[in-house]
């Protein structure tokens, strides 16, 4: 604006920023919270709530990238000031993506509110309640600059993929126990993954604390534990009843459980 | 380095910077038509290398993010240059997402070589040729800064979640009809959603490239059509025997597909 009567200083500036992201921050964490608060409640009017509200992290998102490319053009800034703007355009996009993996819930909530309540439903607030503590320790170390806190953060998620890959099996052998289990099932393997998704945008956000303030990438490396994606698990490992299995087809060739 | 004896152009650094870009973009797409591949053949060698090369991915995204912050501090690049700058750090997050959902499919299709061959498979293909060909667009649109190619290519992403969204209709219907069809056609799910995933990180760099060459964010609205989160499909609707049905305690109340 040409008519702009504050001049504000480079350091209000950078403080300005830092707190759209901590704003940004809470709108996301309690995004996902509402989120599985409509899973567990099968509460449609929060699910929908939760959908609408996703444009706000989108306008948050751009509104930082444009104060931040404003501030690179204008101050033209360098070492720790310049981390400062890299790593909010960074945290920015993680927290827009977080939104759109909890309005994804919440959208999925609406087939599930439909079925007869799934039994694995209940791992669901289990995993929301270890996402939400993730994601609180990371905002809290990007408030404080406190990279102690935010690689404890980040080595919590560990137990996130561990949580999801038995929730992934257990998923898995409802269906084969009932085929009414189909389709509940499937949306809370989607779900539950969308969780272990918004727990490695929360280490993602960990990772770039380390470089804002260290000034070097995070060295740690922790091996990605995701074994659902190598899980099978077979009609007669899930213990379907003899009866039913020979009435289905099922024979001891198929039980290749790993 | 101290004893560096070359001394860039401005220029010369920007054109390095976009041809790093352009060469991870390359990589990226032979990963996701490898990654397609392995599924399509069952091909547990060519699935395995996929999941070793998507190093070179995080490499890639590395090196781009060093070189982007050390222009700018370097260089306090203004207007076109800092868009230049700021989009790649953008796009190299894309592309290293891209790595990831092409290394989780490679993963998952090692549990499903596993298995017999579950009929959706065939989608895949017909997915990956799909993404494979939009990808293909979006980098040479940004090889060329070519806005419209773009444009066109962000709006061919709505074929991709049509195909999806039947997909996932389809592979419910598999599960119910044969519970040795659930492990396969969960994975093949699971397979297809990262297709979907690898799509809208695809329009996200079309949308970066209309930033870049335009200035101003991409104004067109395109409705996101995930109908795959709403999708209710019912034992009953999905035609399951009806001696079967009622030895599975299946009754017409439990038949509420949308």
């Amino acid at each position: 604006m040409g008519t702009e009567h504050i001049v504000r200083s480079f350091a209000q500036e950078l403080q300005r920023l830092s707190n759209l992201i901590a704003q940004m921050g809470g709108v996301a964490e309690a995004q996902v919270e509402a989120a599985v608060k409509a899973v567990a409640r099968r509460d449609v009017g929060l699910a929908t709530q939760v959908m609408q509200a996703d444009a706000r992290l989108d306008a948050y998102e751009r509104d930082i990238d444009a104060e931040a490319v404003r501030l690179l053009a204008l101050r033209q800034p360098m070492a720790q000031d310049l981390r400062e703007i890299v790593s909010s355009l960074k945290i920015a996009a993680d927290l827009e993506r977080i939104g759109d993996y909890a309005a994804n819930i919440a959208k999925r909530s609406l087939a599930l509110a439909q079925l007869p309540v799934a039994r694995p439903a209940v791992a669901i607030p289990r995993m929301g309640r270890l996402v939400e503590s993730i994601m609180k320790d990371v905002l809290d170390a990007y408030t404080e600059r406190d990279v102690q806190k935010a690689i404890a953060a980040w080595e919590r998620d560990e137990e996130l993929d561990d949580l999801y890959t038995s929730l992934f099996r257990e998923g898995l052998t409802y269906m084969m126990e009932d085929p009414r289990n189909i389709t509940p099932c499937t949306h809370l393997l989607f779900m539950a993954k969308n969780m272990e998704r918004i727990g490695d945008h929360a280490t993602n956000i960990a990772e770039t604390i380390h470089y804002l303030v260290v000034g070097t990438p995070l060295a740690l490396n922790r091996p990605k534990s995701d074994g659902s994606s190598f899980a099978v698990v077979s009609p007669l490992a899930a213990g379907l009843p003899g009866a039913l299995a020979e009435a289905l087809g099922v024979d001891e060739a198929s039980n290749d459980a790993m």
